[in-house]
Order: C-alpha cells, then structure tokens, then sequence
C-alpha cells in the first residue's frame, strides 16, 4: 500500500529535490504540494525539470491542505515548522528540511536565530552514533543543515574515537543552490559565476552550533568550531574541509583505523581509498557522502574532508533516508548511490 | 530473471552514462567493463560517482570478454564495432553508442568519416516515424548522435507534416562531455569556463549528414542541412536551436497542431506549453527532451528549439530506452524522466 | 587639459564597463557617478571591482548632476535619455548606451519598445561603412545594441559586397550579464550555470530590427533577420553565429576576400587566420571583435561567427571608442585590445 | 628610452598574463617570446587573447634568444631558471615567476623539491616587511608562488603585531589556471566545471614551506602552516581562507588596528570596510588583493580571507610590481587595479 507524502514549500530548490528523489522512490505516492507566493501555479512552471508532475498544482501552504498524508516533508524558511507540526496529529511523519528542532541548546538556538527555541526532534543523521535508534520509528524528524552533514561526517570519527582535540576549524564550499531560490543581486549569475567568497565569517552563521552540538556529542566534551562557509560558482555541492590538532600520539595507522570502522557498514558514506579525494561533481544528485582523512605530520593535524551535494544528502537525500528509517522501510529505499558524472 | 549487460568503453563518459542508468534499471545486471588504457584498473579510479561499482575491474574490449552477456552496450571511438560485433553472435543485443551503423548512405559516410561503410542497423531514435518497429525484436541498434537527436526532435514534426523549405539551419551549443575525455589543451577547465566557441563549422561536422538523413526520411524529399555546433562552459547538455524557412501558408496554429499530434504520446519527449522555452538544466541526467517552436512571421521561419541531456537522451539513455524497445520491455523502464535541478 | 566624463547608471554592469574603461583612459578625468536606487551609497559597495573609486559617492541621476562634464555617458534603461540629453546642452558629448536612439525607423521602434520614437544619434558602430564620418564631432551617440554590434560584424561584409541573399539567420549566446544587474529569479547562479535556454525567440527580441537596419543599409536592400538569443552559463561574452544563403556564384575564395578588405585596417575587428575559430574567452574585457567567415558548399550558405565581450565591445568599449573618434582622440586611445584569458 | 622585455614560456598561462600587462605598461617594449613544444609558431595560435602579438613567432628558450635584453621574465617549470640565469648577466633584471629561489631553507626545498637548492633571491612581495628595500635595484627577483601571496597578505599583519599563536590554517580555493596548461584528464573542463575538490591535502603542497617561511619571518618565531589547496570551477582567482588561535587579550579592535596600519599606504592591497567580504571576481585580472579580517570570539581565532587574481598579483601582475621596483620605476606602472566584473 503507497505511503502518500506531501511537500510543503515545493516550489523551493530543497522542496524540488524532496519531489525529484520522490518520484523515484518505489513505496511513495506524491500528494499535496504547497507554495507560498507560487501557490495556484502549476509546479512545471516552477519546476521545469520534473515533467512528471508538470500539471500538479501548487496551493497554499497549510495544515489543511498537508493534512490525511501518512508524511509531510517541510521545506519552509524557519519559524514555520512548529505550528504547522502541531496541527498535523501524531500519525502523520512530519520531516522539516528546516532548521527549527535541531538544536538541543535553547540558549544556542536563541542567540543564533533571535526567537524562541521550538523543541529538539529526532536528527536526521543517521551516520552519528545512536541516531538511528532516535530515527527508528519517530513521527517527527529534523534534517540536519548542510553544512553540518557533511563537517559532521568528515570529522565525527576523529572525535568518537578520542583522536582530535576539542577546537575544529571548518572551511566548507557550497554551491548557490544552498543559498535559496530568492533572487538576491549578490546571488546573480554574472556575479557568482567565476568568482569565490567567503560569507558568514567570524562564528556567525547559523550551522556553527550544530557542528558544535554535533562534535560535541561524539567527544563527549564541548567541541568549539570555527566556521567559514564560502559560495563557490557551481549550482550544487558542498565541500567540507575540516581539520583539528590532533591528539598526542595519534598516528596515521590510528586515524586511518577509526575512519575505516565508522564507515564499513555504512551505505552511503564512503571512505576513499589512500591517497584519493572527493570531489563534489561525484556525488551530483546523489545521496552519496564521501569521506577522506590524513594526518598532517608536521602541523600535527587532522584533516578530513567530505563531499555531499547539498541539496541531496545536505537535505532531501537526508531526509528521506531518515523517512525510510523512521517508517522501517529500507534505508537506502530510492536513494541513488550514483552522482551525475562529469 | 535477470538481463546480463557488458560495457565496452567503460572508462569514458558515455561508458560511465550507460552504467549510472544500468544501475538504476530494475531488470538488468551489470556484467564485464571493459576499457583500454584503464584496463586492469578498478572502475572506482576512473568513475568515482559510481560507488556501487567501485570495486569492478576493467578488463581489456575484447569479444571474449564481452561475451555470454544478454546485452552489449558498445561505447568505443567509430571503426570498432563492426569486428566485435561480428563476434558477438545473433543472441546477443548490440547497442553501439557510435557512429559506424547509423547512416545508410554509404558514400555520405566514406565522405565524413574517410573509411569504409560498416552497414546500418536500426536507429535508435523511437520518436521518429517507424522507428519503434524497427528496434522491436532488434539484435543490433545504432544509437543516434547527441546533436542529431536534439535536432531531430526539434524539427521533424515540420518535416512530417510538410510545413518546412526543405533547408534548414541549426545552431546547437553543447557541454564540453560531448568531446570526451581524452584530455586536449582546449578542452581545459581553464579554455572553456567563461567561453562559447564554435568548431567544427561550415558542414564538416560527422552528424551533419544523420541530421540530414533522419530530417529527409520524414520531408520525403532531400532536406539540406547548415550545421554549427559550439561548445558551451558547461559540462552537459545540449541546446539545438533549429530552423528553416516555412512553406506559404504556414500559420502559428498549424505549426503548434503539428507538434501537438507528433508528441502527445511520447514519453520522454515534452512539447513545452507556449510560451515556456527549454532549458538544458531541466533535463540534467535525464531522459526527457524538451521542445518548444514558434512561427516568426516577420521572417516566415519556422524555429524549433530542443534541449537534451548530451549523455543521457543524447546518449546512454537513448541507447537504453532502444534496448528496452528491443528486449519488449516497458519502453520507459529504468529512465528518469526527472532533470537534476538547479 | 584633461576631459571631465560623468557616468548615469554607473552602478549598473554598463556603467561599471564605462568606469573600468576610463579609468584607464589616459585624458579622462571621472566626475560625477549617478545611480537610482543606489544614490548616496558608495561605488565600492556596488562596484567593488573598482576600488579607485571606491570612496566616490553615487548621486541621484538628474541633469543638475550631470552638467558641466565634457562627456557623459547614459547607461539607463531606455526612455530616459531624451529628457536628460535635452537639458545637457549642445557642448556636452552625450554617448547614450541605451535604445533609444538607434533606430531611425519611428514605426520599428514603437512596434519593438511601444513607447513614442525619441529619434535617431550617429551609430556607434565605427566598423560599418560611413560611421566614423559620422562619429567625428558627433555631440550626440547612441551606442548599438551588443546583439547588433556582433551581429553586424560577422555578416556587413558579406552583404557590403553583396554575396549574401538578404535572409539573415542569426543564433547568438549571450553571457548574463547582458540582462542587466536587476535581480530577477530566472537570472540566479543556480538557475544559470550549466545551463543554456533560448529567449525571445520568433523574431521578439528588440534588437532584431537594429541588426535588419545595419544590414540593409549595406546591402542597399531590406534584409530580414531570424534572431534568436540564448543565455549561456558565462558572466561576459557573445558569440553570433550567423548565415544567410549565399548568391549564386559565390566561392569561398571571394568570400575570403571581402572579409579581408573589410577589416585589413580595422584596429579593433581582426579576421582570424583560415581555420581558426573565435572563443568568447579570447576578447573577456578587451575591445576585440574576433571574425570568422567559411562558405558551406553543401549547403550553399555564408557561415560568419564574431566573439566580442558584451559589455566591451558591445556596450562601454564601443561607446568610449565612439568618444574617442567624435572628440578627435585617437580612436583606440584606453582600449585594450588584449582580452583576459584563461 | 624603452625597457626591453623578454617572456621565457610565453606559451603558458603565466607568461601570457606577465604579456598582457606587458602591452598596457608604457615603458616596456616585448622582445623575444620563447616556448617549448609551441617553439616555432606564431603565438597568435597559443594566445589568441593578444591580437597585437598574433604575428610574433615563438623561439626555443635558449639563453641566446634571451640575451641582450633589459628585464626577461622567467614563466617556466622549476629547474631551469639557474642555468639560465647564469648566462645571462648581471646587467640583465631576470624576473622568476618559478620556485626555485623563493625558499631560504636549503632543506625544505630537497623535502618539497626533490632537487638540489639553486639559492635565494630577493622575494617580490613588496607588501611583506622589508622587502621593498631588498628589491630596489635587484637584479633577481623570485616571485612568490599564489598561495603564498594570498596567505601571506591575508596573515602577516596579524603576526607582525604579535596577535596570533605560530599555527596557521589555511584553506584555499584556486582558479585551474593554477594548475597551468598542460592537458591532464583530472583539469578537463568537464571534471571541473561545477566541482569543488582538495588536492596535495596533509601538508604536502609546495607552496606550504613558502607561506610558514614568509609568516615566521614576521612573527620572529616558527609559525607552522596547515594548508589545503583545493580547485574551484573557474578559470582565474584565488581564496584563501586563513585562521590562527589569537593570542591572549587581542581584541577586534586591536586586530582591525594592526591591518589599517598595515595596509594603509599600500597601492595595491585593499582592506575592505568593515563587514565586507572579498569575491574573486572582483580582482580578476587587476593586481589588487582584497583583504578582510575578524576575530572569531567564541572560537577565539583570527579569520583573514585574501582573494587575489592568481595569474595577475599571484604571479604576473606581482612581477611586473616587483620589476618596477627593482627598475626604480613608479611601483603602480601599467598595472590595473580594476578588476574585470562581472
């Protein structure tokens, strides 16, 4: 029997991906699909490259019109999730691509976003430790942000296994689609295309307290992060570059060793042989994260870096992941493994 | 029971394209991949986005190794074909991502490609008139051109209803995948970012005659073709900007009609409501062609317009969706419809 | 005695082009810089490209602002030029990078801009027979359109010398920036890298009569003109490809040979050696049109590419080129003719 | 009277950019232009952005072609620049764009090298304490490498005025022009375009002694250098993002202090106001380096971004500086500091 979803915020680039993964993913059938200022559009206006659904009609976002869905995927600026959840009933699974219910730290959450702290959901990552077990299951999950997915999965290892001290510096390169459908100037074609800069310096953007909070769990001690995002001239990817002292003793063996047995069995992270190292064009369009670390013998740092494309398993590739986990279906259920290459 | 495909040409980018949609076909099993200078390598060395496949080892082309599979997917420079498929045997479905069977005149090819006429076999373009019958039942199929695919569905529907001067002028940009992989200085990240530049012009171009051939088929007359193909900083996709003067009385409605009738039942072809023009990121990775057309009055042209995925419709999809025909399959079977977007 | 030059709309794309070309032209001193929305803000933080002039304040575009210079430059939408030249003086050289006067045809223009003709300045387009004489002392310029000026020198030679049949097809690439810094959905890095799309196909696009104008007036005849423009993934640059039938009789030798004697001592327009194709990266920021013409014997057509960077050559470079010659400086006195590559 | 100049590797990416600014500096007259495999040929063919050099023929790089010239320019793989050097007297400036006098310690170039040390000579980084001096009247120059122009711009203050610990971070975005012309199948623009990747990650890159040799010097102490490179999609620019422990009770207005103080007198390197961030785009092919600087006060680390244009002030535009200095020529000379934008 199909699981009916609906996508909320469906005209966006994380709302698109949520449909395209959707359309090929064997146990769902798609239902209602909201916009905001879009809403009486047809979606093959907003969304020319999902053919499919080219004649599926946007309406406006509300707990009506997402209600009798066995799951509601959220992909809404922030400050929305909570209110829409609440009207939604326990039975529905409600996924919020957005950043309400990450955070376990009110105070955190409060100095970083400016409002009330909405609650902490089950998080989306199903790589860290005990995540999976939170997922099994849950009616309510918070994807994690990009940035964090792919700094958690680059550096997480290092710090379960005791390898890395608790101060990590992050330069992560994202692709404009990460920034959001909102014709900005400063997110124009003419500006961005040939051209690298950094945004957000200096520990305010929003993703610092989830990599923190993240790190923080794995080492069991508080992490502090320092992070620089950057806007790269591609629509998609995020590249991770993420490094920390390490440890007195470490060794590369040693490094090696923890990153090899955090990944084995995972499905869809993947340490690369030595010697090898991501790219992000590899991961186009899938949900694939992969992962590579050295040890810096003569700055005696960790580095470790991870490509994901942002909008796949940075969000809607997460996020069904954790739909398949929460609902006992097949973890990798409609997940390509394969990006679009070259 | 499980369909066993072999790869020759592995390696290259429409080797790669073939095996990223094999994987997701749920019918198919990917056997040998073979390569040349790549041969005794892992595939993961060669295609890192395919991480599924990471592990296989590229054996040598040869017959033998292609042999015993159900399906084989040849994606090797043109003037290889004809010897291995000879060995191959009748059992065995040939699916030949090259040029040497595609076109029936034998001296337009010894003009083009200055070597002898291999043959011609089944063409692998399904939307045209007859050529579903064809490839049903098919043991060998040619697999069209990247650029005669997207100007053929640009203009055939003018042909087959007879509205269009038997003259007609494309202009196509293509991303840079189309060349291949074969690293040449002007194919350089550092050439083509920021670049449009055509090549190949002045009808010297080897598709110019299957262009000329599939738009004659449906004309019932000798249709000439003026071809200009640039290459655009992009790494796929093909936009074909097609047109050609229009018989007397043409009108705007009539020409719609035409187009109307020619893709009411395709289903990867989309004839985009008026007004809407394609864009090649809308069919990223995907199957779908999309179409628009219009009637300039001023110039009584008729101007068509189509945009593909250069691998994928234009390539390794074609090539899968002919197989599907050829095996009595559902035409549509393991081909995303869907683009990668933005 | 140095000539004062003030810039309307200097924090446009265009305008920014004026002011990255004066400053290395060595008689101009830069005054007064007019903005409209960006009035009382600094250049450098909506240029910061120029950071010469980063302290300079940007004032609200009126005539008071703007007279007293010896030159100014217009680079507003279109239907402002008329009010502010009129007020401007007849001393002031007034070099209008806008539509408004380049069309000496009133009823083309109100079909085209639908808006009362303003009337028709001397073309900026010196290459074209009879233009400098024109240009020399001119008060007033109207600057062609990029589209045109491409346009115009791939094919006036071929119609000057009367080898071409007067029906133009032109096909031409655009980098973004030619639409402009107004942030508009469509226009997003996201949306536009790696991609290609048509727009304002079927004989729509305003400049289609400026290039039937040009070319008509060489040939002595009316020219009709097939435009269609697309946007290519690159912030700067055009490439024209454009053809027409070529007249009975014609050979590629006397094609050769019109182009040569067209642009033998042109400073700025450089026919390329036979064989050799202009890429738009060769002319990135420079004042360099780069030509190629061959004749398609098969199809008996006139096949000529130009490459200029649009907002060079095409807008600001011909623009200050154009003020160089009216002002009886040395035509190419602050031009680069060296683009920036790779 | 003219300068006399003449480009060894004129073929290259680097010896292109080094003519360029060539043809816009009023002092200087090219003279011989050597190349390898391209030897023989007219550079119109390799550099078809420089119309004005088109016809000029390329020679061997031999001494001979070289002598009798006032300054040559040296853009050749490490290895060759001694013996050349040796040959060509001391009344001869020789401007080294290579590595192999950059580094004092002997030992770190047989680590990072793998070949005997060729010496030190002057280091033309003006901005850098000192150097000024060292290069006033020099008759070799070694330009820095990119990376380490960019890192030391955007660090040295910082370590100069004693505010940050001796461990450096610094991750860096590059332009494939960095990677020089030579065809290799990973720097095809199909692999690049649209990816983000890290290479010569741990501490192995070149370029890593350069920067902790130019940081240690200002520091008065050992300042290790983590450093990862990685290649963005886009042809020119460089990013680099740089962060360090601050030391002990700096402050934001302390740091913001010491890099006015640094860069306030300086022609070519820009602290941007407060609350701004450099693009690449903005420094394409003009000599400027746009520096910003923050302290990061929960992760108690300075962060200093620097973009640069990695052929013009990362390699070319810092030796055409450096010769003006060393010619006692004003030091701004035929260098733009306007970038190419958009």
């Amino acid at each position: 029997m199909a699981i009916h979803a609906a996508v909320a915020g469906a005209s966006g680039y994380a709302g698109g991906e949520v449909l395209r993964l959707l359309l090929g993913h064997p146990e769902i059938r798609i239902g209602a699909l909201t916009g905001n200022s879009s809403a009486g559009r047809p979606l093959g206006e907003v969304q020319p490259h999902l053919p499919a659904l080219a004649g599926r009609e946007l309406v406006a976002t509300t707990a009506e019109a997402l209600a009798g869905h066995d799951v509601v995927f959220l992909a809404l600026p922030h400050g929305r999730s909570a209110a829409l959840a609440a009207k939604l009933g326990e039975r529905t699974l409600v996924v919020d691509c957005g950043a309400d219910f990450r955070l376990r730290d009110a105070a955190a959450w409060e100095r970083f976003y400016g409002s009330p702290h909405a609650g902490t959901w089950p998080y989306g990552l199903p790589e860290l430790p005990g995540a999976r077990e939170q997922l099994r299951g849950a009616g309510r999950i918070a994807v994690p942000g990009c940035y964090p997915t792919a700094a958690s999965l680059a550096l997480y290892p290092a710090y379960a296994a005791g390898l890395a001290e608790p101060e990590a510096v992050i330069v992560a390169a994202s692709g404009t689609s990460g920034a959001g459908k909102a014709a900005k100037p400063h997110l124009l074609g003419s500006e961005v295309m040939g051209s690298m800069s950094p945004y957000g310096v200096g520990g305010v953007h929003r993703h610092t307290p989830e990599m923190a909070q993240n790190l923080s769990a794995v080492a069991g001690e508080p992490v502090t992060v320092s992070f620089t995002p950057t806007l790269a001239p591609m629509p998609r990817g995020i590249l991770a570059t993420c490094s920390a002292k390490a440890r007195p003793g470490v060794t590369a063996a040693g490094l090696r060793s923890a990153y090899e047995k955090a990944y084995r069995d995972e499905p869809f992270t993947v340490l690369l042989p030595e010697g090898r190292w991501p790219a992000t064009a590899s991961v186009y369009g899938s949900n694939t994260a992969l992962v590579q670390v050295v040890l810096d013998e003569a700055a005696h740092r960790i580095v470790a870096v991870c490509a994901i494309d942002n909008l796949a398993k940075g969000t809607a590739g997460g996020a069904v992941q954790s739909m398949n986990i929460a609902l006992g279906l097949p973890e990798t259920l409609g997940l390509p493994t394969a990006g679009i290459a070259p």
